[in-house]
């Protein structure tokens, strides 16, 4: 653990400020986000170590809007901005007594404005989870994405994969960020393993937009991917990889693979589930990976790509493999969520498969677990 | 400051994760709220330092729940909730890598349950503030409290005062619960400096419920209040403290001490405004601070009680106060704010008056401006 999250020697007065800022969160959240936003960090930013007051950074911005038309923040709004930007450690201000302190750009605070990660999450945060969030109890109590109704007039039996297509354009757009975001750093670097003896057919289960298939297509000129996902992913997927249909190297199965009695394409030499199985319960983790072993070889590999709550070497990236958990109660679909690898290795054995290789730290926060058919 | 809230030395890494905290806090918040709520982060408090797992939190509650026949949290629900727990620096984790990992409270655990100042904050920002505070942007831009209609079919113009009559239950009740909390503690302090020289007659602006008041008579036996506030407040007050008005102790103006032609009972020893200015935008404080000074002898004393954000001693402090700001910002009125008391120093001087004399840090943040008439 690199930098604690809790420290048994902290101050009472330490830890009741640690309890203050969960206290207000939500509002010191919207807040840096507006800061963001409406580009006073980038300013603040610009202006380097000799920083800027309220009444400074409002006639900038008012000089700026003459040049646009576009109507400046007041001084009111820039001020409660900057000392929301201060409490929430993403300014600092060394002259709080004077008549006029004199904001500076933390390091969080470039962070917060430059670093594309972040901005994925707080988009992601504000867009998608924000508003349902405030359901997460029933959701928990339910065991449904109560939430789910705060982004559109949805079926009370949905899951945000059926209304994708639905959602609001800045939600949807802050969803597929976020989603992409996460997945694409590790195919490359997970391929070395999978591509290592050879590879004739891949079965993907969740392909989702067809991204992995394209990364395997580039990295090896002989081998052959089938998608398996629901009826819309594959309509998309056939769309917008339709050379690699047309030349047979892709090929598509629409099915719902929690059905029990679904059936995967059968003898291939690779199945891979990357960033699926956190998409479901563990009764249908169980379910799918004994669809897997039913259509595997004997020598079949198996991977699985997660990005599980324990095995982070930073805790900032366990902090928002925790908080997607969160995101899969209340919005998603109200049962699943990033698993502890210890409970994913249990669903993998009950499904009569075994773990034999194991490699974590790849991509963004992502384990790659290789498993082989268990002795029946 | 002794607790610094952004450290020039932190690590680029704690930086990231100070930004992805912000990114994921309303999920993270929740969760908190949730945890306490259902009674599991009172439970983890009990079992102290040997900690508990998720399944057997779970179990226990389900124990419990026999008794009562209640739902019991589901053990994903608490499973979710404890890693938010421990993401939010709630509980301590030794052994995330076990495969069941045990949960210990952390001292920012411990306030999160047991202290009733962080639990009035808590409540207040879930209940009042959450939903208002996601329009933050359009009440900073429009500068209205743009969130308000979040909490009921109210009208356009409405601010806060005008619906508290309206709100929800749960909503109203963590709204006085805030309000009380903070004035409560300090009417006592602040009274020996109020009632140091003779006092016969003291004229409390804003009055609200009539606490204030109250104090007053409790202390000195002698001394009447006259308390200026707007209709609706002066019908309860009449109510709750009616044996004071029949006793002639008590009378009251209703009135809106905003409008122009208001006029404030003349020749009073004390001017008392307390929380009352940061109700109001600049103009408005000017406006009311100008009928103080048209009432007032040459020799009476004005008192105004603010919690300014730079005078604050604790960081948490003025964390609380800086959020409070975004509140009326977003919720309350679109205007006012928690000052710095430069500011408020500015505005006495604009309304003709000055400070005579400053005491900081009483009660719970507040602070105590003593002000006499400026020479016209």
């Amino acid at each position: 653990m690199r930098t604690r999250v809790a420290d048994p020697e902290a101050s009472n007065e330490a830890a009741r400020f640690e309890a203050q800022k969960l206290a207000f969160a939500p509002l010191v959240f919207q807040a840096a986000r507006v800061l963001r936003d409406t580009g006073l960090l980038e300013r603040v930013y610009h202006v380097g170590a000799k920083g800027i007051t309220a009444r400074e950074l409002a006639a900038a911005n008012a000089d700026a809007a003459d040049a646009t038309s576009a109507t400046p923040p007041s001084l009111y709004a820039v001020q409660l901005l900057l000392e929301a930007g201060y409490a929430g450690g993403l300014l600092a201000c060394a002259s709080l007594h004077e008549e006029e302190p004199r904001f500076t750009i933390t390091k969080a605070g470039v962070y917060w404005q430059k670093d594309a990660l972040t901005r994925v999450n707080a988009d992601f945060a504000h867009a998608v989870c924000y508003r349902p969030a405030f359901h997460l109890e029933e959701s928990l109590r339910d065991g449904i994405p109560a939430g789910l109704r705060e982004l559109g007039a949805f079926d009370a039996a949905a899951t945000i994969y059926d209304v994708l297509a639905q959602l609001a354009p800045e939600v949807r757009e802050a969803w597929f960020e976020f989603d992409h975001f996460y997945s694409d750093g590790m195919f490359d670097t997970s391929l070395d393993d999978v591509l290592a003896p050879p590879v004739r057919h891949i079965v993907d289960i969740g392909g989702n937009t067809g991204r992995f298939a394209e990364v395997c297509f580039a990295r090896d000129a002989t081998v052959n991917v089938t998608i398996v996902d629901l009826p819309p992913q594959v309509v998309t997927i056939e769309g917008r990889l339709a050379s690699f249909v047309a030349s047979g190297r892709l090929r598509t199965q629409a099915s719902d693979v929690r059905a029990h009695d679904a059936r995967l394409p059968a003898g291939a030499d690779v199945y891979w589930l990357s960033q699926f199985l956190d998409c479901f319960g563990e009764e249908d983790v169980v379910t799918i990976l004994r669809h897997v072993r039913s259509a595997m070889r004997p020598d079949s590999r198996v991977f699985i790509v997660e990005t599980f709550w324990n095995e982070q070497r930073f805790e900032a990236a366990r902090y928002c493999v925790i908080a997607t958990s969160l995101y899969f109660a209340c919005v998603a679909n109200g049962r699943s969520r990033m698993y502890h690898s210890a409970d994913m290795r249990r669903l993998v054995a009950r499904a009569g498969l075994r773990v034999v290789r194991e490699r974590h730290d790849i991509g963004l926060s992502h384990s790659l677990l290789e498993c082989s058919r268990a002795p029946a």
